[in-house]
């Protein structure tokens, strides 16, 4: 039997590995790495740090292939995801059959938790369901940005007894559903932020979380946008992408 | 300067815990610990279990203190729960001015994240507004329930670009908000998912998760919730205590 485990590396700190990641990293023969060429060659150097500081006993390989990228242009979001995951699906498909021997163990590294927003499961899922090549799988949780941003602004996520709604700056821009006080922004080219920066809602914000390039800003939202905003625009372009995470907090109502 | 860490230990499995909550364990030379008494046996063994096994170069004590009781008959469910705080902030307060030492570490071990659903970070907050003893404090992110239930499952918590509303049994009695599809409810004491019990959705339920005694199940909640409800009761009189988190998906809408 073929084994592939979804490792989720947390978001940003190598140190965010858990115990369990570092065990099954020692257990891997083999690494699929989907290559999204240039620009991300922070993400490709947190990957070879994980693996050479904490693979102690264990030799491994690394097969590459291009990543196929989302078409943008598709009118329907999610239907073009779904065509991103089809075509994942062919390749992971793909090295499963050709790349991983029988008895061996594959390994796909997840940048924070496999569980949220991200595709791996899902993929995985979908060669499972199609059910041409027999493998076992497993999953592995990583501290997430969301984690990592309460921490490093040492908050709680959540209001006493009340919901954490974890959303993404696309669904922003219909607003918040009644009744949620606390939002949790992914995913946001900054549409999403800017759709509410009228609202009287306090916002911690951090991008390059975990890493030393962290950047945390917090305040109230209508204060804080415009700076926000700066640095989001200088940041992407000195370092060529930018992955950010807020919280929204509406002022309690009591 | 005396210094606090809020560590995040994970839910349930020790191997959850993280390299940054290794390191941070091995800085502590006072562990605090508000001791439950009885019926939670099992989460101290936790405790101790990844003290010995973690910390292998640092000599440390371990103070305890009763830990108040939140007096679950105040009518008013959040003002009770202020109360609880002052009332842990008091003893925390009391414990860092008189049993730790200027330039010492002081460690809180912390069951999943501190950010979510605990009052630690809230409780530490409250003594330093009071201004009046001087320490540094820093909070390390724990893998929580939410995430060991998602990969024990193996599923996603969000469906494609959708948001995770992460909610409480409590909150659930209020009917889940407009446009939310997938709840991931906590602190459940049975009766949330009772009042769910009509309505069309999944559920993927696990308790004791990350531990040996991990029970999972999952499947449409009509079908599933009598006998989640038996295996509740059962699990309960059997060990004193259960804990228990679900995620709950409504059929997509296309």
């Amino acid at each position: 039997m073929k084994t592939l485990l979804l490792i989720g590396i947390g978001a940003g700190n190598p140190d965010y590995v858990t115990m369990q990641a570092v065990k099954a990293l020692n257990k891997v023969d083999v690494f699929f790495v989907l290559d999204k060429g240039e620009a991300k060659d922070d993400l490709v150097k947190l990957r070879t740090t994980i693996c050479e500081r904490f693979i102690t006993d264990h030799a491994y390989r690394i097969v590459e292939a291009a990543s196929p990228v989302r078409d943008a242009g598709t009118p329907d979001y999610k239907s073009g995801v779904r065509s991103w995951h089809d075509e994942k699906a062919a390749i992971f498909s793909r090295l499963i059959a050709t790349e991983l021997k029988d008895g061996e163990v594959g390994g796909i590294l997840v940048w924070g938790d496999p569980s949220l927003y991200d595709s791996t499961i899902r993929v995985i899922q979908q060669i499972v369901a199609e059910g041409k090549i027999a493998f076992d799988y497993e999953v592995i949780p990583g501290i997430t940005s969301v984690q990592a941003l309460a921490a490093q602004h040492k908050i709680a996520l959540n209001a006493i007894g009340e919901p954490v709604h974890i959303t993404t700056g696309r669904k922003l821009l219909e607003g918040l559903p009644q009744g949620v006080d606390t939002a949790v922004v992914m995913l946001d080219n900054g549409s999403g932020l800017r759709a509410l920066a009228d609202e009287d809602v306090e916002i911690y914000w951090g991008a390059y979380l975990g890493t030393p390039d962290e950047v945390l800003a917090s305040g109230k939202l209508a204060d804080q946008v415009a700076e926000i905003e700066r640095m989001r625009a200088e940041e992407r372009a000195r370092k060529g992408w930018i992955m950010d995470t807020y919280l929204l907090r509406r002022t309690p109502r009591q």
